[in-house]
């Protein structure tokens, strides 16, 4: 078979040669530098700094200071590093805060949503938000009352979302439209803009799930006039397992609505121990309980570094990154049974490329097993590759490619299970 | 003045020569030998162990494992590290499990047990409860319905808990009797048997608080044939700030009860990424969103050292101390407007003495500035002093009684503002 070589090694080196953002691989820790890592947008790659910093809060704040540390920054942290990442997602700083997970926060924000204006008992999105917003989502309009209903808008073609379908659905009994701006899945990003227009036009508030985003492209929550927004930190922002989510809440809505969760972190006077629960002023109030300290400092070192690199720059290489790829597909890969399943249009697509193929599976095992590489399986045909401008180099996005290529030609696959396991 | 010498450092060296858990407190990191820390009820102190098992945790499972390491061992910690303490609790391994905040987890279970029963609308509780989680239960009964409602029993003094007034207040429209086994602010702990059996014999569920009684006491929530309790990690159990809490609900009310939070990881097979939520099987269908791993993983340590020191050496060390001390109280510190506000019996009294005192907030300043005793403080003039029986040894009680006995008698207080500072 021919293989395009202007689209070769020697291409993806010059591309990395001038690469703005070239600087920042090394300010990870890569202790294997053979293993190619395109999972970023499920579990980020570890900060170096990131060991110092933990270091210092467990032996100093915590074995040293102690219970001192609370009044020597612990208390303000979900707000320090909140006003952090409001930079870069275009919200003031007032208006993150770092808190629970994300599904926690999508619970108090869509419960909020639906008790804020009586009358609206719909919640409204698509099938191709994640799944767990979904589960929580459901739970929320069964515990706001019988009167209210979620309804799942279909996509197009389960890659691009539906915005006639999802302005049909959105009506005067809707409070809330929520959806992903960028697909787990599929990778597609909603026009943030005209998708908030559309939820205002019919008197609904609009909540972004910004997990898939945040950290890899320009978000623009101030300008987009958008209500609410969540979104986990430790896919692109380089947060750590399992590290504190964010929520967003315009600042003039902050004070109109309460969170279900009423905990202690969000009472007015937390030590005056007063019985009765009185929600302190601002964003503070969507606290619940107290934080796990050493994952949410984690949090932070992920964030300085995309401030530093800038996420106009994040944005334009992780295109030129899943351009590239969508090319050595188009010339290599797309006659062996590998379907693009992202869309095309850059413009409407996130940092992350999925291609399906009839034995996915076994060549994603293949992929890891043989070839050092480190996607993501999504059922039940999806290989998903996460690009991550700060440390995946377009040497990286060549080899994934070349790798995919020669699992499937050499036939590498076949000698995995065809079963998939049993997950549980 | 007469100062009872009996009771003077040279016996509080012969307790802790004959003391069989001495050799726990060089398991911590004690970075300043003269810090006298009774605040272990706040925040414990960090097990040097903890030190290493968080840098394997960050560097080797997150910065070399990466994505991999929630298949070797990441999605099976809550339940793993739950099975360990359910061994401090009287529980079987899979009636526990690490889940998000403590308030988190009253909010769940509380109200997945007033829909549990149609007909039974009622919380009770009382004013000894945790403020925290009185805010909480008034946000589930708000979410449950207009017909339900909070009932908040007075205790008898502000110390001491009214089993009579709960007996009165558990009545066949009551849902659920939820309690902090051990009062927060003056140590009050209730016979869990008894009152646990009074809400049974009317129909209720029974929920125990135990964050101030678990690592300090025995707890048998078998036994006790309790429903449901939670719990926090970061006080007796070391397991660092803001680690995550614990929940447990009784075997055979698992699958009973549902989960309002109901997030993915609660989800049957959650990489299936159906749309419809269905829990899974036990009790991890009360876990939500994604777990805090470093904040989970580092809950573990203390968790061993209690086990390995038995909780039953640790409770007579406990009584031991506290006894001590409030002895000391009787001799030298009650004439000087000193009042124990903390249970004179042992037996309904935590591991920790709670002393009011007109000038308490400038005592306890003093205390820290110029004494190094770390206690903590609770409006409006609670002294209280946490006993750890891990690491703190008779010499530390015989040291804070008399440094409450130099403070009031030197006058050591007057330089700091009468004025409480304005906590927000």
């Amino acid at each position: 078979m021919t293989v395009d070589n202007s689209y070769g090694m020697t291409y993806a080196r010059h591309l990395d040669d001038v690469d703005n953002l070239r600087g920042f691989r090394q300010k990870f820790l890569v202790e294997d530098p053979e293993l190619i890592y395109v999972d970023g947008n499920s579990l980020g790659r570890l900060p170096r700094a990131t060991r110092e910093l933990i270091r210092g809060v467990v032996e100093h704040q915590w074995g040293e200071r102690l219970i001192r540390s609370w009044n020597e920054g612990w208390f303000e942290l979900p707000e320090r590093v909140g006003a952090k990442l409001s930079k870069l997602i275009g919200a003031q700083e007032d208006e993150v805060i770092m808190a629970d997970s994300t599904s926690v926060n999508l619970f108090k924000l869509a419960l909020a949503a639906l008790r804020f204006q009586s009358g609206r008992t719909k919640i409204i999105t698509d099938d191709l938000n994640f799944p767990s917003d979904l589960y929580i989502l459901q739970s929320v309009v069964e515990l706001a009352g019988a009167a209210c209903q979620l309804v799942v808008v279909p996509s197009q073609d389960g890659i691009h979302g539906d915005i006639s379908g999802l302005k049909l659905a959105v009506d005067d009994k809707t409070a809330l439209l929520t959806l992903s701006h960028t697909a787990f899945k599929s990778g597609y990003t909603y026009d943030m803009v005209a998708v908030t227009e559309l939820a205002h036009r019919a008197g609904a508030l609009m909540l972004w799930d910004t997990s898939h985003s945040v950290g890899a492209m320009p978000i623009d929550l101030g300008q987009s006039a958008v209500d609410m927004a969540i979104g986990c930190s430790y896919k692109y922002l380089n947060g750590g397992p399992g590290a504190p989510a964010f929520l967003y809440v315009r600042r003039d809505l902050q004070d109109q609505i309460g969170n279900p969760i009423s905990g202690w972190m969000g009472q007015k006077n937390p030590f005056d121990f007063d019985l009765t629960y009185q929600p302190t002023t601002g964003l503070r109030r969507f606290l619940s309980g107290t934080p796990p300290i050493l994952s949410l400092a984690a949090s932070e070192i992920g964030i300085d570094m995309l401030l530093e690199a800038g996420v106009d720059n994040i944005r334009a290489k992780s295109i030129q990154q899943s351009e590239y790829f969508i090319k050595m597909w188009e010339n290599n890969l797309s006659h062996l049974d590998f379907i693009l399943k992202s869309p095309r249009d850059p413009s409407r697509r996130g940092s992350h490329v999925t291609l399906g193929h009839p034995e996915g599976w076994r060549i994603n095992r293949a992929l890891i097993e043989d070839k050092k590489v480190i996607p993501d399986f999504r059922r039940p045909d999806n290989i998903r590759l996460g690009f991550a401008p700060l440390y995946n180099s377009f040497a990286d996005v060549y080899e994934v490619s070349e790798s995919l290529l020669e699992v499937v030609e050499k036939g590498l696959y076949e000698k995995y299970l065809e079963e998939l396991p049993e997950v549980t």
